[in-house]
């Protein structure tokens, strides 16, 4: 399994996605504004994976030279936060990232540089592999309602490139592909920013699950023609009565899906479920550049100024989830009880 | 309106519709081998447009020096006839057109080379301008049952640069257009050929109709949002009892259609019915390059030698058609008896 990010003895290299499926590079980042600038240009992305990459990125900021000679080690160290937190103002792990070494800063700060940085990095080390243990636990739990000799369908990526592990979606894939299950995943392009060919394709490969590339128009054919057994897609944000902000088109393939009788999962780690959201209709819609959809690369698609609507996501009301994997098992409808409970146990989700 | 083809005093202009929408190239055509080498590498595409093509390029055939000085005038014919119906095998108004132009050619190839001339170019004419009424007729018949204020959504190409006239579908939305209905037009990019994005778009740029491009997965968003009215797409071969073959893409738009209520029409013109085909089952799925999924141009999307799958249309249940509009009116459920009726009654439709 590839990964998007390393710690290498106080190097984070960070697998630029950008220029994947066609090269495989990595960056050495030694400075924590290195670690934001990837961040930035999106040579890692994924909600999970950037809350990685924050973590490890603050915590080279404290190992650099600069910590050394800061007149105040705390000044600093905000400085550095502050800096790390406009990179995807939007991203919540990202935010949840820097508030979780901003306190085990806070906790160490006065027990001089060496501790901080012995404790940052440690911190930043646990951040990476909770992260890689939720998505072993989400891959275990979603394997459990995979059928035999599954034609799984996804959509965008939500693999080791996305997380600091296995994956959302991916991992239940991978999991299951481990016990044999998997007989072919069928991976939706995923217009306009094309994750699923771009990025799912090539994880997949790495991996040698037998997988097809498909558009995303050509799903509901694929259903017609009885070829889809199972569903699993990712989660940007969850609404505390189950629905689900996702990439656009998850709401599409949910409604042909039921249609269809396909089975239509959500996997996601519970810091996805946002308490303070009491229904999808308050999830704000990104919508992005037109230029996403007119070009690729240089090459024009579409009539100069032509007018785009570019959303970034979709929202899919709860009704049409067979159920929510979760690294604390499988969350079934009515989701507002069964999301209130885990949560109200301790889940680990987030509230505002 | 932009046109695909037009003649000019024995001239064949082609509008190369592979590098719109970045540049206007028109192609000029004295001789047939240049038209058929315009179809074979679609420059020119769209099955009527194609008709036309194939029978202006025989209009030239005869006008060309080879024909005075050939041995035989009916052997110097029939290879430019084979020649040209090489050009794209599976187009079902080619081989009409073809074999219109030869009908013609048998009836006055005995007065003499001249009135061969005339009465060629009088037959392509003919087909043409006939192309042309038929897009009114369909549109004039759609138009009256689009909605006032409608936002319509459109998939591929179906307009001017795939007809000899308005087109199918884009017919609709340009009468519709014009008699104030439409406040604008959502088109489908269509991936992966793009003639959404590419074609429709700068059709309707064109002729100033207020449009908004988008990607495929957005449609179903779109409709859950209740921004679509009024769905209208063309088809490539209609069976008899109803069941269309179009684009791919075209049969989630339809399930996705029923899901929010949004009425979803075909408009084809009656040439496009099969009779000889029962069911859609029966109708054969070309399976296209993978390159046309894994490139855009030279840039490579996907990594590496990735199994793809890549239909060029799928098939659409007959149940899921509010009406299939036609020249000769629109086409209600139960489809087998209004299409047996309609065509028993010299529809115009062909039959095998």
């Amino acid at each position: 399994m590839v990964e998007a990010i390393r710690w290498e003895e106080g190097v984070v290299q960070i697998l630029d996605q950008l220029v994947l499926p066609r090269e495989v590079v990595w960056v050495p980042c030694r400075r924590s504004d290195e670690v934001a600038d990837c961040i930035t240009t999106m040579k890692i992305r994924g909600a999970p994976a950037i809350g990685v990459a924050a973590a490890m990125g603050l915590a080279l900021a404290v190992r650099q030279e600069e910590a050394e000679s800061a007149a105040s080690l705390e000044d600093y160290f905000a400085a550095a936060c502050d800096h790390m937190s406009r990179t995807r103002p939007t991203a919540v792990n990202l935010t949840w990232a820097i508030a979780r070494m901003q306190d085990r800063f806070r906790q160490v700060q006065a027990e001089g540089l060496p501790r901080v940085r012995e404790a940052l990095t440690r911190e930043a080390l646990d951040v990476a592999r909770e992260d890689f243990e939720t998505c072993a636990a989400m891959g275990r739990n979603g394997a459990d309602v995979v059928p035999e000799k599954a034609r799984i369908l996804t959509h965008c990526n939500t693999g080791s490139l996305a997380t600091g592990g296995a994956g959302t979606a991916l991992a239940v894939v991978r999991e299951a592909a481990s016990r044999g299950l998997v007989e072919i995943v069928y991976v939706d392009e995923t217009r306009p920013y094309l994750q699923g060919a771009r990025l799912t394709a090539w994880e997949l490969a790495q991996d040698g699950i037998p997988q097809r590339l498909i558009a995303d128009n050509m799903a509901a054919f694929l259903m017609a023609r009885g070829q889809v057994d199972f569903i699993v897609v990712g989660a940007d944000r969850i609404a505390s009565n189950g629905d689900v902000a996702n990439k656009i088109g998850t709401y599409g393939l949910a409604v042909l899906a039921r249609h269809h009788r396909v089975p239509f999962y959500i996997a996601a780690p519970l810091s996805t479920v946002d308490m303070a959201i009491a229904s999808g209709a308050e999830i704000p819609i990104e919508e992005r550049a037109a230029r996403e959809l007119t070009h690729i690369g240089d090459i024009q698609l579409a009539p100069e100024g032509v007018d785009v609507w570019n959303p970034a996501f979709d929202v899919t009301p709860a009704d049409f989830i067979a159920g929510i994997i979760t690294e604390k098992g499988i969350l079934r409808t009515p989701y507002w009880k069964s999301i209130a409970d885990t949560m109200g146990s301790g889940g680990g989700g987030r509230r505002r």
